[in-house]
């Protein structure tokens, strides 16, 4: 199988930490899809995911899978080893929740920001931006920080007692809002210690 | 155990759905949040979900499952019957696929239309509003009904051969839509003949 990405941006990484959790990154082809010169928005790319986004994961069948959430769902369900959804109907409930709070309030958050309220990938290929609500969001993703430092004041990790995608997200969120020179504030201790503990995970320390 | 909603909005009408689809409704305690008047904003229900939205599965042991994704996971797996979220690897991964993509083009697209270019819910609960984000996201809205017209254009369902979450939560996204006083284009033929399906489920009627 393939997958079509490129490597730099904040859920490239998130897939890749996912395969190399499952130590299956051996198993799969990756396609460079040239984002800053906007290969992404050209037709043969478009016909993969009309979304426009990496990365996508093609199946030997031609499937086109999108979203990282769906790309680590199917990951994890064909490959053995470490359980990143979660396994009884509880743990993944939490993973899905936290999953999707890690997106909405962190990851889209910075990503809203960096591609409205700063030249983002450039004036081409951005296209209509909307300053206001970037800076909006830029509030909310320093608001997520705060939220997923006190959830990590008394859980191991984000999603509970177990290491999840959900990690993943929020790990790839603060990277990209360190790319996107958004300040981490510094009382935020737990999250620092966290994330220190995850950056030392050989999926991603490599 | 329980579940904190408002029964008509769009989202705790996806869960409901949802456990209609699995025949378990009788076996869940509701419990009415006024959101028209504000309840999801006040501390007892932050306690429970701190993005200040319903509905929220409250499990017995006391452990809160919030987000429509996440609480649609837990009922599918924790009880028998049809299959909301897929089975195999690939079926699980088109499914979250397109659930994603019913949520960012239809269903949140919609949401922030209405609760930033109309009036919404009333300035005291809406607050910080931007009304130009809020026209592109109708924009954003029509379009993604455009996507879904093209997809079941040669699909019986949005997510392949079976009904499925995903399908719950375009047909409430096009609910909302109505509601919003968005116009769903005459032309989309395959949307309109598959929305008329679902609304024959029992599920739906009743």
């Amino acid at each position: 199988m393939k997958i079509y990405d490129f490597e730099e941006l904040p859920n490239p990484a998130r897939v890749r930490i996912a395969l190399a959790e499952k130590g299956v990154t051996d198993q799969i082809q990756f396609v460079k899809v040239n984002v800053p010169e906007g290969e992404h928005r050209k037709p043969e790319f478009l016909s993969k995911n009309p979304s426009s986004a990496v990365p996508v994961l093609e199946l030997d069948d031609g499937t086109c899978i999108c979203e990282c959430t769906a790309i680590t769902e199917y990951i994890d369900h064909e490959f053995d080893g470490i359980r990143l959804t979660g396994q009884s109907p509880k743990e993944r409930a939490v993973v899905h929740m936290m999953q999707r709070r890690a997106e909405q309030k962190l990851m889209d958050a910075v990503g809203t920001y960096f591609h409205h309220a700063t030249p983002g990938l450039g004036a081409e290929i951005e296209g209509y931006q909307n300053a206001e609500w970037g800076e909006k969001e830029k509030e909310n993703a320093v608001a997520g920080m705060q939220y997923f430092d006190s959830v990590l004041s008394d859980s191991e990790f984000v999603a509970g007692d177990n290491f999840s995608m959900a990690d993943i997200t929020v790990f790839a969120g603060l990277g990209f809002a360190d790319f996107a020179k958004i300040e981490i504030p510094s009382e935020y201790h737990h999250l620092a210690a966290w994330r220190d503990r995850i950056a030392k995970r050989p999926s991603v320390s490599g």
